[in-house]
């Protein structure tokens, strides 16, 4: 199972592509698109072309994408959800099913506190991972979004996990 | 010479089809795409996928997307802000050039005044397009949009012209 974890922002979208095997969570590659400084539609379509190549070059299973939300002023929140929703356009048409989940969640599923600064996120990111040097900083948490993914478990099965149940390839047990 | 208007909301998007031939203005057709009240990855979908239906119907040559931005509260900005990057995505991915207006700009064009209230701007339009009736209001909004884009000129050549240059064919005269 490929999962491919994206941080989005209005200027550059971080992601990071990581392999479920077993128990172990293997790193397959990471990077960031930069959306430039043009207009609206350049920067959309800067957007929509990196995640095609990403999705093509690593064939992901499943796309997990941060809800990420910082108020700063409107007018940066408008731009931020553009270019949220031009990423989000890029997965669907690239076929991919697609996860959410928020900075609390990540942080608390990756370092086990949901108040966790970025260091600490990026240091779990390296350990689990078994990283030899800290990822870059986009990159990271786009890593730690998919890492969120493998943790949450795949659809039903992490869902009635999560509940208490027992699960055995996929069925109840 | 046709011009898709688009009014980008995130459970509504209207649209509006008109041609221009000569100095008038005629209407060829209008709707709205309903996102629904799904997912967010599921909504981006219906809207991408309502973009792709207009733009083959009536193969626009241009479409001219309004800045709407009402700032009631964060959520809603950011929701604004999704619908409108899927939206703008859809027309990049449909091969469209786009222009922007704001909404003080359609205003402007269509009723003259900034400050026009909706009804005034959708009469404008029914006059404008010689329509029997008044347009649904989502629709109203985007054929309005696409009329801003007909009394701005065609690119480079309506912006020269308002600088007070001389255009004959596309070339300065």
């Amino acid at each position: 199972m490929r999962i491919l974890g994206i941080d989005p922002g209005s200027r550059l979208c971080g992601f990071g592509v990581i392999d479920i095997v077993g128990q172990n969570r293997n790193y397959v590659a990471s990077g960031c698109i930069k959306a430039g400084g043009g207009t609206l539609p350049e920067r959309v379509r800067i957007l929509l072309d990196g995640i095609r190549e990403v999705s093509e070059a690593y064939r992901p299973d499943i796309a997990a994408v941060e809800i990420v939300f910082v108020n700063v002023n409107p007018a940066s929140t408008l731009m931020l959800g553009q270019a949220r929703g031009a990423i989000i356009a890029g997965l669907v048409m690239a076929g991919l099913p697609i996860s959410e989940y928020t900075a609390l969640q990540v942080k608390q599923a990756v370092v086990g506190n949901g108040h966790a600064d970025k260091e600490q996120v990026s240091a779990m990111v390296q350990r689990m991972l078994r990283l030899s040097g800290a990822p870059q900083s986009d990159a990271a948490d786009a890593l730690a979004v998919a890492l969120t993914h493998a943790q949450h478990g795949t659809g039903v099965a992490g869902k009635l996990q999560k509940m208490g149940l027992n699960i055995k390839r996929g069925r109840l047990a």
